[in-house]
């Protein structure tokens, strides 16, 4: 089965805005097995609209439009659906309700263009997930069909979830839900991962049912996704539960969390559990360690105070390497009264070492552990990858 | 004129990388007046590349090829636009020595795949800037043409502004040069920056050269892109400062840079020119302040330190409000020994006021100056625009 993405909008074509939403949707089309062969941005002009409309509904199966169902004259993609379908917008009173009863809801004023939202091409029905006051649409074009989305991200991936691609597995006469889970690792090389799942991956290559991938994201780690295809939520679920079980069993705690957490909130959450406080001594990382968990923690509950100094805090120590790491994560720890500090501070001046080189620390109670890495990459790609060095260095130290 | 943009690469179809090669070249052929209808992503079949590049032939007058000239068996844009030219590969011995010494001067070993990268459809081309390993192509068919272009961003960017925008424009029969400069401002909206310029803008729109352009950049403040065509460099350069003059008479200090300066880049500037240096006490931005800075001065020889706690370091003092984050400010400038210490701290415990207040100072000497402002949206966003508010404080400190 094939299925197009038609995004419109001129701000598109003019670079104002990035097209971030083809790419998500080609993630998910991809993940449940569908292929996406074409990809087309098009303005705000209702021939070139339905000539691209017209044209991916020729060569795929459906086709997913995103973006102009906005209230304004530029928002057409209801008037090209139905010209290319052939048939005539007919407002509906249901929708139109609720974008009546969303407007008093929220205080705002409407307008009588609101009520263009709820148009409808005859045959087509409006996606029941509405979070924001564009309906999205299924239309049926014969045994095929497209689908409008909003340009919003957040409404078109909560349509493209809830409705999108389940009718499209309906469809594809595949299985009733698919469902992922993304592992999360930090420690293991993309080819270390391959190597150790390699079996695994070649007895569900075998089975095609649940699939196993693996995604690079830089400085955030390794993801393996686990895909799994079931008749219902349950079969799926149980499919997903059972593939991460042997998948942990195999990779062990090099997998640090799930899906959207991120090493921040997976030590954030540690700390939190067990009642302690953390102090960064940020020679080396300059403030990112801060500022990725402050921002999860804006009050500064648990990450209680940061000193950042070319030293960390630790200018006056006689101390050198490593040793002046933990000086410096303890400093952290008992200025600001924390369980545990931590630092991650460079190499000494006129010290013969590459630029990359971190030393870190975490200290608690009275002891301390230190390591050094070497980070590859200029200094800026290097901090990056120190913040996540340094949390996974807490991590490994909380699990203890 | 019209010109297409054909990205090329499965990898963008399955939502791996997003395409942001087509709007940063679908933005600069907006600013020489060159119209995209259409953008296209395509996999690396040849059959489909084909027919996009066909098609978007057919219907504009220039197409730009993007991806698919590396040297693996993947990379077929070479061969697609030599099917559509009806031409043979020829290979091209200055480029093939060019990719020769390059693998010796960066002492990597090149394979006999690389040498296809010098393979050029007969006709056509190599593009003189070649920042990577892969040459762009330019390849006339008829009146028209196809340019290829690595989808690496620095090196299509580099070929594009060098080779493809000259040549578009020799082709549209227009000026012989372009050039943009961008003026950065914080401080004013939109429609206040509309509201000074208006005049301007009026006139400029009778003559139609140079062109004033607004684009928002959220946090980063709103850019005013001024764009002269010309007949040589000289010309445009000169066009360039005259309306950069007008537009500064106009707006002041509003404006804080010039193209790609930032924020942080100007303040750090201005202190490393008066010898000065800098410490931040950042209890609302959590680091951002100091991460931001850190990237720009990574050895912290300007931002020499800072300290992050809910109270910015002033945890202990009596005072409330501005008064506070103004001895958190001296604190650090104390703590760190620096010329200006800078703080911004956010509402104390229990007191009604929204959580997007931020009270801010700048200390120098014995003397202190603060403000507060009522940051909009949620937490996160309400720190990212804290930390521009500071150091354009910091900013208008400095030059005052």
């Amino acid at each position: 089965m094939r299925c197009e993405v038609v995004a419109i909008g001129t701000e598109l074509l003019l670079g104002q805005i990035v097209d971030t939403n083809s790419s998500w949707i080609g993630e998910r089309l991809a993940l449940i097995g569908i292929d996406s062969h074409f990809q087309t941005k098009v303005g705000d002009n209702a021939q070139r609209m339905e000539f691209c409309i017209n044209q991916a509904l020729e060569r795929s199966d459906a086709v997913i439009c995103c973006g102009g169902l906005g209230p304004t004259q530029d928002d057409i993609t209801r008037e090209a659906i139905a010209s290319v379908m052939g048939v005539e917008l007919r407002r509906d009173p249901v929708v139109e309700q609720r974008i009546v009863d969303l407007f008093k809801a929220r205080g705002r004023v409407m307008t009588e263009n609101n009520r263009r939202q709820a148009d409808i091409p005859e045959g087509g029905r409006p996606i029941e997930q509405m979070p924001g006051t564009a309906p999205g649409l299924v239309c049926p074009v014969g045994d095929k069909v497209i689908y409008a989305l909003p340009g919003v991200p957040y409404e078109m991936r909560e349509m493209m979830e809830g409705t999108v691609l389940p009718d499209l597995m309906k469809r594809s006469g595949g299985a009733a839900v698919i469902r992922s889970r993304v592992l999360r690792t930090w420690g293991q090389s993309e080819s270390g991962l391959a190597e150790i799942l390699a079996d695994r991956i070649e007895a569900l290559d075998g089975i095609g049912n649940p699939t196993l991938a693996f995604q690079a994201s830089g400085a955030d780690g390794l993801k393996v996704r686990i895909t799994a295809k079931a008749a219902d939520e349950e079969a799926a679920a149980a499919m997903l539960a059972e593939e991460e079980a042997l998948v942990r069993s195999l990779l062990g705690d090099v997998i640090f969390g799930v899906d959207e957490e991120t090493m921040e909130s997976v030590v954030l959450a540690a700390l939190r559990a067990t009642g302690r406080t953390l102090a960064a001594a940020e020679g080396f990382t300059g403030g990112l360690v801060a500022a990725r968990l402050t921002r999860l923690d804006p009050e500064m509950e648990t990450f209680v105070g940061g000193r950042l100094g070319p030293w960390g805090g630790a200018e006056d120590s006689a101390a050198t390497g490593e040793a002046r790491a933990a000086e410096a994560a303890n400093r952290a720890r008992e200025d600001f009264g924390a369980s545990i500090g931590i630092a991650a501070i460079g190499r000494e001046p006129g010290e013969e070492v590459p630029p990359g080189l971190a030393r870190m620390a975490v200290a608690a109670g009275g002891n301390s552990a230190t390591h050094s890495v070497a980070l590859p990459g200029d200094r800026t790609q290097a901090r990056e990858y120190a913040v996540i060095h340094l949390l996974s260095f807490v991590r490994r130290t909380l699990l203890a």
